[in-house]
C-alpha cells in the first residue's frame, strides 16, 4: 500500500449524511467559524445506500464479485455501459462518460481529483466496481446537499449557498477562504459566480478533505494541529492541480 | 489590506537566484531530503534584474511612474503591447497574451494562479506595472532554471530534471509527492511526463510557495509547524488551481 493510499481513505470525501442536518448545524454553531465537524462517521450510513437494490442487475457477469453486496443495479448498469471490453475496470474517461451521464457534464479535472481520491489501491489510472460504487454513493450524498441548498432554484450554487450547504455538513470554512475559492470559477463575465454541480462537487471534497487531514493531526479537537513538513506537502499537494 | 495580502507575498514566488546555484545545492544536501531551504532572501537579487536597463522604454507615458526604476525596456514594452487602452492595468486575458510571447503559451489557468499571487492589492483582477515587473522578473528566474536543468535539451522537463531543478534552488521535495504532482500534467498517451514551462512554472511556485509559507510557522527549521485551523485552510485553497 502506498504512502498516498494510507493517507487517503475514500470514504473521507462524502458529505455527512443528508438524514442528519440538524445535528449538524448545531454542530456547526457550536464550534463557531474556526470550527470543523467533530462527526465524519458516515461510513455506516454510506453502506445504508448500498443496500436500496438489488446485487446482480441483469446477469452482469462480475456484479456478484465485483461490487459491495446490495449495489443498486442504477450504479451497475452505469458501470457496465462505459466498461466496454468487460475488464472490470474503467478509467477517467470512462468515469467522465459514466458520471457525465448519471448528472450533468463533469469536468475532466474534477473527475481526476475523484479518480485519485476514490483509487484503487492496485491500480492508481483506474477504479474497479467497489471505487465506483463508493464514488457514486459519495455523489449521490452530495447531490442531495446541492439539491438542498440550490435555495432560488437556479439549478447553480453561489457563494452564499455554497456556505450554508457547507454548515449544512458541519464544514464552518472561513469566509476569505470560500471567496478565494469561488473566484477560482469565475469566467470573467463580470457576472455572479455560480457553480455547477461538478464544480461544487470539487469544492466541496477539497474543503472536506483538508479538513479531514487536518482533524486526523488534531485529535483532540484543539483546533491546531502540527505537521511535519514532508506530511504537510503530502497531504495537500493532492488536492492542488489537475491538468487538462 | 486584505487578510491575504497580508500573508501572500509575491517575492515568494521566484526561485532563488540562479547565479548562485552551488551554494543552494550545497544547502540542499545539507538538509536531506526532509530539507527546504534557509535562504528566501532573494529581494534584493530581484532588484538587480530592474537595474539591466534604462527605464522608460520609447516614452511610454506611465513608464517612469509606474514601473520600478531600472525597469528593462523589454519589460515595459511587454507590457505596452497588451494595455491597448493605456489604462495602466491588465487583465487575465492580457496576461496571457503578454507572457505567451514572452515564453511559450501559458496556460490560463497558470495564468490565474500568477495574477492571485502578484496581485495588486488594490485591484485582484488586474495587474499594474509594478506587479507585472516583479511578476516578469520573477519568471526570467524560473526560465533560467528550466534551461539548465533540461539536460538532455528536449525542452521539457521530466521527473528527474524536476528534482533536481527543485534541489538546486534548495527545496528537497519528498518524491512521492513530486509524483502526485507530475501525475496531475499526465495526458493519458502513456508517454513519459514532461513539463512545459508554463507547467514547470506552476510547479514551481506551488512547492515553493507552500514551503515558504510552512517556514514562516516554523521559524526554528525544526521540520514541525503548528497551523490553526482557519491558518491552514487560507494558506492552502490559494494554491489550488483555477478552473478553465
Amino acid at each position: 500500500m502506498s504512502f498516498f493510499s494510507k493517507i487517503f481513505h475514500s470514504s473521507s470525501y462524502a458529505p455527512s449524511a443528508p438524514s442528519l442536518p440538524e445535528s449538524y448545524d448545531q454542530r456547526g454553531q457550536t464550534y463557531s467559524t474556526t470550527s470543523y465537524p467533530s462527526n465524519y462517521s458516515h461510513q455506516q450510513q454510506q453502506q445504508s445506500y448500498y443496500g436500496q437494490g438489488t446485487s446482480g442487475g441483469g446477469g452482469y457477469s462480475y456484479g456478484h464479485s465485483g461490487f459491495p453486496p446490495g449495489t443498486s443495479p442504477d450504479v451497475i448498469r452505469s458501470f457496465e455501459m462505459v466498461d466496454r471490453d468487460r475488464s472490470g475496470f474503467i478509467d477517467e474517461n470512462e468515469l467522465q462518460q459514466a458520471l457525465s451521464s448519471g448528472y450533468q457534464r463533469f469536468h475532466i479535472k474534477t473527475v481526476r481529483l475523484l479518480m485519485f481520491l476514490f483509487k484503487n489501491p492496485h491500480d492508481s489510472l483506474r477504479l474497479g466496481p467497489k471505487e465506483f460504487a463508493a464514488l457514486w454513493s459519495c455523489l449521490g450524498q452530495w447531490r442531495g446537499i446541492y439539491e438542498r441548498y440550490d435555495r432560488d432554484r437556479s439549478g447553480k450554487i453561489d457563494l452564499l449557498e455554497l456556505r450554508d450547504a457547507l454548515y449544512g455538513i458541519g464544514l464552518a470554512t472561513p469566509s476569505s477562504v470560500l471567496q478565494v475559492l469561488i473566484s477560482k470559477y469565475d469566467d470573467g463575465s463580470g457576472r455572479k459566480i455560480e457553480l455547477n454541480f461538478d464544480s461544487f462537487v470539487e469544492c466541496g471534497v477539497i474543503l472536506k478533505g483538508l479538513t479531514e487531514k487536518f482533524k486526523e493531526k488534531d485529535k483532540g479537537y484543539t483546533g491546531t494541529a502540527s505537521f511535519d513538513y514532508d506530511e504537510f506537502m503530502s497531504m495537500v499537494i493532492p488536492f492542488l492541480v489537475s491538468h487538462d
